[in-house]
């Protein structure tokens, strides 16, 4: 397995960038179109655990569009191969804040296009 | 991409089987192995975040071994292909508390076996 494929990383890279916009923007279309459209899919955000590309989608239509701003500190982007990838990074949500968050993306390469098939986002407990 | 071929399913949910049985003897030999040795690996923890397989070692050498005992609720394991995986369980540690924990793994098939390449471990916030 080929890991870090420059040409790879670049198209996730870009993939990630744009999801990041769409997330800070809340929009909504793109963010549902950079899911993968499967039952299978699963987001552990902050406060929910979703389960399915439908659960997912209903979320972000419900999400209240304030303060989404943040930075991100840390980003990981990682190729396995040509169809395969993991992207992890910290954020600080607002930007000022001084807790860090985490969010770890896996992505797979479809006919369609890269597609997020599982992640998770928390923040950092102080004291577990 | 071919989603959940049984024989691979059937691979990493004993790889799966194995982390945890390691996981709540702290058999520290058997987690270390089961990660990527890799310095791209990560591994964000409740209280930690973790980049490369040393940190990771480091981190379990020096954990206390008590209170390890979990239960599992809800572990999905979806395989792409026959090398990539990705594992995600809710967990309550200990089996009696309220409080639900979150585990995602992303798996490579690597030429030692299948290895986590990416975890991320936190507990979900009643309120964000």
């Amino acid at each position: 397995m080929d890991i870090n494929i420059p040409d790879v990383v670049a198209e996730v890279t870009a993939a990630f960038q744009r999801y990041e916009k769409a997330l800070i923007s809340n929009d909504v279309a793109v963010l549902d179109e950079l899911f993968w459209k499967s039952p299978e899919v699963v987001r552990y955000g902050v406060t929910e655990n979703l389960y399915g590309y439908d659960a997912i989608a209903n979320f972000r239509s419900n999400r209240s569009p304030a303060n989404l701003e943040r930075v991100l500190l840390n980003t990981i982007v990682t190729t396995y191969g040509r169809d395969f990838a993991t992207v992890n990074t910290e954020f600080k949500r607002p930007p000022t804040s001084d807790r860090i968050g985490r969010q770890s993306q896996t992505w797979m390469k479809t006919e369609e296009g890269w597609r997020i098939v599982s992640a998770h986002v928390s923040f950092l407990l102080v004291n577990g």
